[in-house]
């Protein structure tokens, strides 16, 4: 079981989100900000680094988006709707630009395809979290 | 000058947004992070932190999320609005909510009336600049 | 096998780490990310949240540098050990200080004993990775 | 007055360290973590950018530990020196890393010269801090 998991099952009050579909999203969430902190990293590292300028900068909005959105769902504690979901809608749109761009490059570059991969599972985890929530 | 200005006037190339707007928000989510990440340690230091609950969690919330805005923002390259747009929604929300309940504590503790003002103009800056785009 | 690992896995070039070991380093850096988080929100839900008030600070302060490391960690371009080194000790002496901490609480808070865990983990692995290092 | 210092200003117990130094060091984190990440976008913006993957790399590690010690340093509830001076050293390493290499193409990139700036103030402000901590 991940951490994310135990940590919701130890929480000591009731919270507003099924926690199967919560632990989903938080550990989609952190595998994607790892994955696209390293893909930045891996494009650095091509020779054809001028190519891939538009994919790392997306490569490190994603990572930081996830990694905040991340932390949010974390904590239960004073829950505000206001705030998760459209830090959830955020992060949907980051995954699928940065998805988007990473897939372009996924037949050259396995790490694109890697990070692709990692992009699309966080933003299905996201979308169906909002769907829990709205 | 601020340190945001002259990376922006430093900047090799064109960009999209009016320069001296975008600074202004940059600066805003970074006193806004900061802020909010010192309130949520002032209410654990008060002796009602049973009060203070909602509120530290708003701001370290506030915080994270600032941060990802402020980041995001920093980086021209590559830019692509159907990130930057629903990441400053998010961050406009969560400096509402996170506002609105310092405001609630601005008279009885000093560092929330401190933070509700910070949070006020970083939602303010982040406004003008979602206007500036779409 | 984690994203960490298959990101290693498709890294372009040589890099100077044991990837089994950095990779472990990354996952366990994550989950300690995560759970300090989860845990200061947990202590926050608590009744006794003003017995728990370092506890809570220890973990926003661990939940910070791990994620700070983990970024630093999925970067093999440019490798800069006297950056790496001292990025890995500060890791080190703040899961120690949570870990201890947290197992202070261990018995009272099944979230302190997670967590509690999770920084274990972290700190052997971040010791294993330095060794590897120096 | 930077909020930094109001925030320290309205907390509500005594702490461990000058205020006028640690505001400082707040300050000259917040600054440099921001060029840090601009700095890394502008290089990716160049037509050089091949040549300035070490710069890159070695802006974005600096930023994220600014960043994550820019928020261990504003908490001061729960105060461990035992954490703060090793995260603070960590931080000093990389200002000295990254502050290095922005010099070397400070000629030919007015950006690196504004983050080499940034690097040294805020390597000079952890320094003083770090003195009045041991």
């Amino acid at each position: 079981m991940s951490y994310a998991k135990q940590m919701l099952d130890t929480y000591p009050r009731d919270f507003n989100l099924d926690a199967q579909v919560l632990a989903a999203a938080i550990d989609a969430l952190a595998d994607c900000a790892q994955a696209c902190t390293a893909c930045a990293d891996d494009c650095l590292s091509e020779e054809q680094v001028a190519e891939l300028v538009k994919c790392i900068r997306l490569c490190l909005d994603c990572a930081d988006v996830c990694t905040a959105t991340l932390r949010v769902l974390s904590r239960q504690t004073g829950y505000d709707a206001n705030v998760t979901r459209p830090v959830l809608e955020a992060c949907v749109a980051a995954c699928t630009s940065c998805g988007d761009e990473c897939e372009r490059h996924a037949q050259m570059h396995a790490h694109c395809r890697v990070c692709a991969e990692a992009c699309r599972r966080c933003d299905q985890a996201c979308t169906q979290l909002l769907a829990a929530i709205s």
